[in-house]
């Protein structure tokens, strides 16, 4: 192997890691735009821990997990030990043929990790109690997405049988996806969202932060899915990103004529979700589907989202970001999708999709209600009214405005 | 060709590409912090909607227009068909020397092709419909830009009588100033603005959102500039970031102090157009300008920005953001600076930019005024006032003050 | 050397030279978020001006200040002269063994050169005037910064005893503290911080832009401890980027406890600081700690924290944005963690950081004297209470605000 190439590749491979890091900005300001202004500290405090438990979680054991070794190759589970060492063999130019050093995997992988908690983070947003919260996504980040990613990622038995899923619709973003509706459900809507005249709408506070959350989440998955491509592979990554820009447009589109055709009007949470929605849909098959074929499966990405929408508001799921349309569904279309526009199998990816998503609801579910029924999930009817802000954390987001005066007058 | 090579030089293409996607995130905080609270959704859905149309038209007819290939060299205006396709014989490390693949070649043109779009899409805020805008943003992507673009970049007419623009002085950042200055008088100022007392200031609703704007914009600029060199080279490279950040840093100074003695006060909004002055006046001759020199242009291009901003209000053409000013005639600046300062012939580079922007604003004017006859091209003046957020989007920027509050309980 | 190979690592070094530049919008959004909303812009403009000038003053004298060459070794001080010129027997691929060019040397080291002064703008936010802080930020940059660099970076006296600084815990950080130290105690604290009844809390006006700050800062970090490998070796990039985060992850854990553990809530700014704390903690020692023990170093930055914002209030000590914790308390704790976990020789990284800090100080209090006893350093009482938005830039941020409005009404 030549030091130049082995140089290039594991560059790719770090700038990749830093472009997933910014991810974590983008899910933060995206959830923060889209809550009410009483609950933006706590939407940023969550997102803050998510990144620092995530990383550190999967130090101490998630990479292990995920990766434990050729020994379970085609199994449900394996684990290769407590914290991380590359061992007295490690060569770093022979690790994965010279694409990457063990290190560059490990922060590359851990920065996929805290993706999943950060998903339910936007769905259980303005009524979970903070310790509580914090408590599942620690469980969710360092047990259950290893091991369902062991399934595919870590040659497991999905591997086994043929499974793609290249960048994670499913095993990152369905996955969240359903442990997010898994803990709306036992949360329960927000107060007052679903009444006898009708739904109210919970208008988010800040679009500006909503939209620099979404440009930044498109920013990040060049590296999310380019990184996936694990080397520098210029026709691999190129195609990577033709694809993921082309399915992230038409669910712009998508979502836009979608939303007016049925709203009559220009809605831009849509149109933001949408572009997520065709990100989320292309990252299982970016690497075989081809750009022609991209525009499709963004598109049908994009309309899905306002249909999404209003049906979990239907069934009374409340999700103030659409975290459920956006991961879940869409992340199920995608790896689909590869099973008709990618040479995938269509059953396989079927199993594959919904084993994960299964598999991680049960666990939500269980783990959700073990911790609703001890410590409880939900903060109280009057904190809710108040803000978690000044309930969980004594702060306000904007301290200069007119709420806050009255706030600190109210103190003194 | 060295594989190690290749693949260096197209992960710097790729991460160029990256770059540049997010200036589009850049335009959007920056457009959004100097419009008015009321009019934030609609500028954040532009320039969402924009970029997608961007990426979409590009891959659909755009790349092809530009790029029509060699049989049109020396031409006017070329067209290789509709769609992508790199061809049988095609091997990813011939193409282009292999310094990046057909792919990367794509993407990277994909990510400058919105460019000239979102740059109109700050001159005409506040009063533009919506619906309008995007078609004529559409055209002016899709056939304007890649036509112009051709006569340079795709060895046209321009390139064969030794015309220099290395980034896009003229082709990009002229270019969307010339076609922003004929749709601004097509549309007249907001109402208001000009008045028998004077001229009324209108501020901008968010400076941090503006200040955001312009570091991404820079951040951004390292791989616009930088990509152009269209190779890792390293020498090349390096020398375009030093050249590009000494002009944008001489154009803060040169706005600042220029700003100082016409207005007494240190004004914000125009050190960050300063800035802005700068990159696009170095853009021309990043790649020839010694860094010496670079400080020269810079400083030059930030002290034109006040005198630029009070001209334009003088003879009423109202541009909320300075778009004009920025990157028209900065744009013009710069090209002639490289006939000043970088070898090129000083009489080609004045033809050079005069051709462009005269072929875009007679462009701009003949759709724009086509569009104005049919659909129309501005917003009721009751709509202008409510604001286009609610005229157009039925949804506020910041849904929890104080304004907010009173429409919520007007749609009850 | 191989092209591939020096392209590669060229590539890594500009890389994060954009990266280290970026670094710069998260202090400005970091310090806008925690001053209070009157003093917005007067940050930002800050801000936007001290890249500029820390750019044009490294391209100008800083650069040949702190690299004055081998004649130099061992020493106090030395100048390469004025302006920069690679000389006529500059050929790049030989110039640091084919690492990277001489422009990327410059621009690399450039983007690190403003952030001693950044660090100050945070700390003596909200009274100092304009004028007088940039003059002192100018000479900070163009001066005392380059002069203590070299005894270390430019192979002066703390090299030669084998003081171990590898991206800066003492140069960039404990140097801007020091700094920010000095003229936090010459200009005296916010009026009515500390009173007779107590310290008046004073809150920070958006907790998104704090938030949004130390995310970009975590995400610049990437490139100020990766690219301070010098190279884009593999394996030394990979083991910086995993202690660095494993650092700001334990740094996030660290505060969160301890400040749980101390105010009983859980507050965001501390576990914001905290993440902050832990980069600035392991940059001296991020290429020879080891993963496990850059946790520690992380968490106990995290825990220094609280205890360090509230000892500083305590002997009256008003910074409001807890630089001084962050960069001079956790930089001196990283410094001597390198004593400790790294195998340097604790007593020399005692000596070393005590003699940066000593000296910036020293140079800081000097200077800053004669300004103050010259054109004064602290705006008036009046202003302020008014702000400095107004008071310098007869501007507001947030110009439609209710505030805006009653602004504007008064100027009429």
């Amino acid at each position: 192997m030549d030091l130049g190439l082995f140089t290039a590749n594991n560059t790719w491979m770090l700038v990749s890691t830093v472009l997933v890091f910014i991810m974590h900005l983008g899910f933060s300001t995206l959830e923060a735009g889209f809550v009410q202004k009483k609950n933006v500290v706590n939407i940023l405090f969550k997102n803050a821990m998510i990144i620092a438990i995530g990383i550190l979680t999967y130090y101490i054991m998630g990479f292990n997990l995920m990766y434990p070794g050729e020994a379970y190759s085609g199994g449900f589970f394996g684990f290769a030990g407590f914290g991380l060492d590359p061992g007295p063999d490690y060569v770093p130019i022979e690790y994965v043929d010279g694409a990457y050093t063990y290190w560059t995997d490990f922060i590359f992988q851990a920065m996929f990790a805290a993706t999943a908690a950060t998903i339910v983070s936007g769905a259980v947003a303005e009524r979970i109690k903070l310790g509580p919260f914090l408590l599942f996504a620690t469980l969710l980040v360092a047990v259950a997405y290893p091991i369902t990613g062991m399934w595919k990622w870590g040659t497991g038995w999905l591997d086994a049988m043929g499974f793609a899923d290249f960048a994670g619709s499913t095993l990152v973003h369905a996955c969240g996806g359903a442990a997010a509706l898994a803990i709306v459900i036992l949360l329960g809507p927000r107060s007052g969202k679903y009444t006898d005249k009708g739904i109210k709408p919970i208008p988010g506070h800040s679009m500006p932060l909503a939209a620099i959350g979404v440009f930044l989440l498109w920013f990040g998955w060049f590296g999310f899915n380019g990184g996936s491509v694990l080397s520098g592979d210029p026709e691999g990554v190129s195609l990577v990103f033709v694809t993921t820009s082309l399915a992230a447009s038409a669910g712009a589109i998508g979502a836009f004529v979608a939303s007016y055709l049925m709203f009559k009007s220009f809605d831009l949470s849509m149109v933001l979700n949408g572009i997520l929605g065709g990100l989320v849909g292309i990252t299982a098959g970016a690497d075989v589907i081809s750009p022609g074929m991209s525009i499709i499966v963004g598109a049908i990405a994009g309309v899905i989202i306002p249909f999404s929408v209003v049906f979990f508001d239907k069934i009374k799921i409340d999700d103030p970001v659409g975290a459920t349309s956006v991961h879940l569904v869409c992340g199920i279309w995608g790896t689909l999708a590869v099973g008709i526009f990618g040479g995938a199998n269509f059953l396989t990816q079927l199993i594959g999709t919904l084993s994960v998503v299964a598999f991680t609801f049960v666990f939500s579910i269980a783990v959700g209600y073990a911790i609703k029924v001890t410590m409880g999930l939900r903060v109280s009817e009057e904190e809710e009214m108040k803000g978690l802000d000044i309930g969980e954390h004594d702060m306000m987001a904007y301290a200069d405005s007119v709420e806050s005066a009255a706030f600190n007058l109210s103190m003194k």
